[in-house]
């Protein structure tokens, strides 16, 4: 594959610019047990630690700084199971405009919650029977509001991609090579910002997806060549990652960038969570701790530098987590 | 006061040197609701994150590294309700020595198991009823071998001072001036070691050491000018910080060079560990929890610069951390 990508690394600078006053660079951590278990060095990016517990922060960011005078006060309108959700809502607060998020019912209360406190109006819909999409779209052609999607924007990818230029300084204040970066993967976006970010200055880096089982459409779309999508039956634990297909403006950029797909398990996602609390001592949420999951289980190829590993959000119902924690499945 | 302090900066350098190719920088931290809560700017020592998940492992290996041939040969004793019992496993490990730990039989869980992983011998103690000092001292004479004392040594208040040098190295890095550092008290060698740090160069912080409700002898002490006890009666959720009176070699540092002493409720002390869970998705020990409790409930003077807030420990039961994070008291 040779396909530019349409995210170029100019575009991720900028974004890192634009992003700095407001957001969080967020540590690049080691973790010698962790690096015993492996058996080479592990750098864990926790995104936890970004504003609003997620890097979906950094896209939405980016996205509404773009927005003129006559664009902010009409607002902005987004979908979102809930990081999306309270990325837009602080990036609207911070820059002064109202902001409406259609939620799925179900999505956990904590994320509802933080979004409403962040100021945002929030309306809900079925996931299981309603499009999110058709709500969202009515309600910003109602308002005259700009619609912010989740992954399929160049604004929120390169924002997502200020991630990768941090991990890339942040590997070599740690003394580090990087041989491969694994990232929990839902609509693609942070994916493919990561990749276009790394790749343009680190080409040898392999980059992975990971997904949980069923909804592994970007595992398959890979494999496939096609943008495959996920059963409507398909349930996991991972509330962050169930985006129904790769994104039409992500999927390319990583079917040129990414060496690969890897899949894992509710329950491995259950046990990556309870070793971060046990071993990392870090607060993860299920989407966010599937790639942890993937290297804990050996389903990563070896490489020969260290491995990135990206715990993407932390946002997580403290009964859910006191249920997983304590050893229920 | 203005006695002159045991411990100087260039032993904590030379600590800082020691340590190095161990331990681990952790990173200092910062979240914007914190900020907006507090009203000023709020940075986190996470110490959480150092090797064994606890600042112990710093005044440790400082002190391991210095034994001898012979010394290292006959081995470490020391008595730990369990972070210094790791931190001391721990270096022993790395160093080729063995180590003896004596540790209350109720220690938690997860402690007693993280020791025994690390390839300690553990001798059970009850709390209440026998002398850990006495136990530790019998056994040291038996086999020839070094006690390291937690924290009445100077290589190991040197150690702890390690993280000292660090905040004000990453203050800086962060763009803050600090005001005011809180210290999670037992028996004063972190909060000594860290004064000695940053009363060297930086004279105008304050410093201050927070203690649970009933083991607030250090905060005592410092107002009575003499060494207080705890009662035997006392009990806490903080099982890290139950040292009976401030150490002979820590008070007088303590003394000189501390602003006060702060005191919190174990219920406090809850609530920071949720506060911990839930906004900055980090794992707290009861213990490691106190100077953020101190902090969120209003005890802290104001300042003009940044405070300082160090969380000086993570190793905490899943099952009593979920009943905590699942709202019980």
């Amino acid at each position: 594959m040779d396909q530019s990508p349409v995210i170029t690394i100019a575009d991720i600078v900028d974004a890192a610019r634009i992003i700095a006053p407001a957001a969080v660079r967020t540590p690049l951590l080691e973790n010698d047990a962790l690096n015993d278990r492996v058996g080479r060095r592990v750098l864990l990016k926790f995104e936890g630690a970004q504003r609003t517990g997620s890097f979906k922060f950094r896209g939405a960011y980016n996205r509404l700084a773009r927005l003129d005078d006559r664009e902010r006060a009409a607002g902005v309108v987004a979908w979102s199971s809930g990081n999306h959700a309270q990325g837009v809502a602080a990036a609207a607060k911070l820059l002064g405009m109202p902001a409406t998020i259609v939620m799925p019912a179900d999505a956990p209360a904590i994320k509802l919650a933080n979004t409403r406190a962040l100021g945002a109006e929030i309306v809900t819909y079925d996931r299981h029977r309603e499009s999110r999409e058709d709500i969202a779209t009515a309600l910003s052609q109602e308002r005259g509001a700009t619609l912010v999607p989740s992954f399929d924007d160049p604004f929120i990818i390169a924002g997502q991609g200020t991630a990768g230029l941090e991990i890339l300084d942040q590997a070599v204040e740690a003394g580090a090579d990087i041989g491969q970066i694994l990232v929990c993967c839902g609509g693609g976006g942070l994916t493919a910002g990561i990749a276009a970010a790394v790749k343009a200055s680190a080409p040898g880096v392999d980059l992975y997806a990971v997904e949980p089982a069923g909804f592994d459409d970007t595992a398959r779309s890979l494999a496939s060549g096609g943008r495959e999508t996920v059963s409507p039956d398909a349930r996991s634990i991972c509330d962050a990652l169930m985006a129904p297909s790769p994104g039409a403006m992500t999927f390319p950029i990583n079917q040129a960038l990414l060496s690969g797909g890897l899949v894992v398990s509710d329950d491995q996602v259950r046990d990556a969570m309870r070793f971060a609390f046990s071993t990392l001592k870090l607060v993860v949420e299920p989407g966010g701790a599937v790639a942890l999951a993937a290297i804990l289980n050996g389903l990563v190829p070896s490489c020969d530098g260290a491995s990135v590993v990206v715990m993407s959000g932390s946002n997580v119902d403290p009964a859910a987590y006191a249920a997983i924690i304590g050893g229920a499945d």
